[in-house]
């Protein structure tokens, strides 16, 4: 693709976000329905005085976010409609109609694409969700599966990214990592396995690792216990390039440093182990490991009571004041500066 | 992925209509939102008790959509806006916010990407269309492009593909196969130059044919038209498959047949000349080429004044009973079946 005499500058010299800013830079916008466009977890659609539309998009490649040797495809097509939804919970919102666009190499039959779609399914029931359209092609390289979420909200109930405050209390849904440790189990066995005619891998005692992987689930029930409690984040995002990057965007936009806490951090005990066995740091697995789909959220000090209402969150430190960056601060005091990975 | 001694059954067998058919059959709607789902060019997702959302997307592979090798960066960002707007356009609805995902190899340079995304911005710009999301990721195999598109209606003025009636009037914007022959000619210069060093494709007077597949229009001065004409079809659907497949999808969707004349076909001189140069049919071109992006719609027989106001349409046949067929009629009087090409 490069052309003679050309100057050529590597998508990883930019990162994923350097390259998003650099690409989408110089777009204007035109329609006064346009509320918020690139930077958020949705885009957001004003569609009368008090409610809003949002939209959220996601790309899954085989080879890059998933392995078919190991992943179900029932499985495959109930994470792409979390991972596609995620974003919308983020913002606060109902996700309410999904867009799914397949494109199907030859090695694909019907009855394949079927399991995919019975997860895409079964998904969609779980969480409200209709599917309302797609696209399928076929494809001369590996399966592609793009997701679209569209959303509701109340106006004043969208959580951005850009509203923590310094002060305000850092909270995390679930435990982190545990997906991460999943992926790993199953890279191993893949290798263990190479070839075999009839593989038997080992995963007694890690179905939990393997569940959060191959099919998180939606934190829904956490925007509904906060709109049960009337109480609403300062700021919120999902987890999903792992806490470290995605705790980085909320500084960014939220222009605030942050604390978290190395002993606060909600790691399974599961993650543990499986860490132990595979010479692996449990603490990399939460703070890079990604796929998490869990909410990082922020709410001011004086709500810390609400939070026990709302159940299974864990307070894993405060926001800082603008320009003393985000870290991780160890049981002894130390400081170690967060730092997101590349682009993926 | 075919697992021993289960049923496999091709893709090919079902179509890519019958496919989704399959696909989505099962599907429930959970959400009142959801007006229109599967089925039409886009989904209808009320919003006010008058307005609705329309949403549709679009997937665009390499090797399969598009050929790097004579296909700009530049054009083929272009396009992607175009084809997914279309969708948008055919409901009579107006396209207003779009999100783009791309999945790029390691070939790509971020100046590769930045000639993509000049072409979206062109398109988005000329169209007056926000880009508001999207999502970006490695790729191992070719470029995938994916484009989500929202727009609005009020819902008295959306046109289903669902409306049209016994003696409507069948008309075609522009004209058709045109962009069939440039595909053909930039192939046919592909392979007379496979290998040079220095390729010197002869494209002299068929500058047309290139632009009308490399950088197709959006039909939106039609529907501007129609809406300054105080107009509003029985039927519409954009040609993106070919004349007989969507005029397939129309009789399918209304319960109707339909006659079109041979002599009728508004064919450029151009795909003519194409045609005769490549020993090549321009009425196939014409009926089953795809990629023209042109509207094709129906409206009653009393409306045939107003065709006039709006301007650079043809009336091409009219709709027929249930039951009747769908079919080419020519200069002889003889009637050949109209068939939609499978799975692309």
């Amino acid at each position: 693709m490069a052309k003679k005499g050309k100057t050529r500058t590597e998508i990883a010299e930019l990162g994923e976000f350097g390259l998003i800013d650099r690409l989408t830079g110089k777009f204007g916008k035109t329609n006064a329905s346009t509320l918020t466009a690139v930077g958020d977890d949705a885009a957001v659609i004003g569609t009368t005085a008090d409610r809003a539309t949002l939209v959220t998009t996601d790309l899954f490649l085989e080879g890059i976010d998933f392995d078919l040797v190991y992943f179900p495809l029932k499985h495959l097509g109930y994470k792409a409609v979390v991972a596609a939804s995620s974003d919308i919970i983020a913002m606060n919102g109902i996700p309410a109609q999904i867009t799914v666009s397949v494109g199907v190499s030859a090695k694909f039959g019907v009855e394949q694409l079927e399991e995919l779609y019975e997860g895409i399914r079964a998904a969609c029931e779980e969480y409200g969700i209709d599917l309302v359209g797609g696209d399928t092609s076929a494809s001369v390289t590996g399966l592609v599966i793009s997701a679209t979420v569209i959303g509701s909200a109340a106006k004043e109930s969208i959580t951005y990214r850009s509203g923590a405050k310094q002060n305000d209390l850092i909270c995390i849904t679930g435990d982190l990592g545990s997906a991460y440790m999943g992926l790993h189990l199953l890279e191993r066995e893949k290798r263990a396995f190479e070839g075999h005619p009839d593989p038997q891998p080992k995963f007694a005692g890690y179905e939990y690792l393997l569940g959060r992987y191959l099919r998180p689930t939606l934190r829904k029930d956490i925007t509904e216990a906060m709109a049960k409690a009337d109480f609403k984040p300062s700021a919120m995002i999902d987890i999903s390039d792992g806490l470290a990057s995605d705790l980085l965007q909320i500084c960014k936009s939220s222009d605030c440093g942050a604390r978290i806490y190395l002993d606060r951090l909600p790691i399974a005990r599961e993650t543990y182990s499986m860490a132990e066995e595979l010479h692996a740091d449990p603490v990399v697995a939460a703070l890079n490991g990604g796929n998490d789909y869990q909410l990082l959220f922020t709410v001011p000090l004086e709500m810390r009571d609400k939070i026990k209402d709302i159940g299974g969150v864990d307070i894993v430190g405060h926001i800082t004041a603008r320009g003393t960056g985000a870290a991780l601060v160890t049981p002894d005091g130390a400081e170690v500066s967060l730092t997101a990975p590349g682009f993926k």
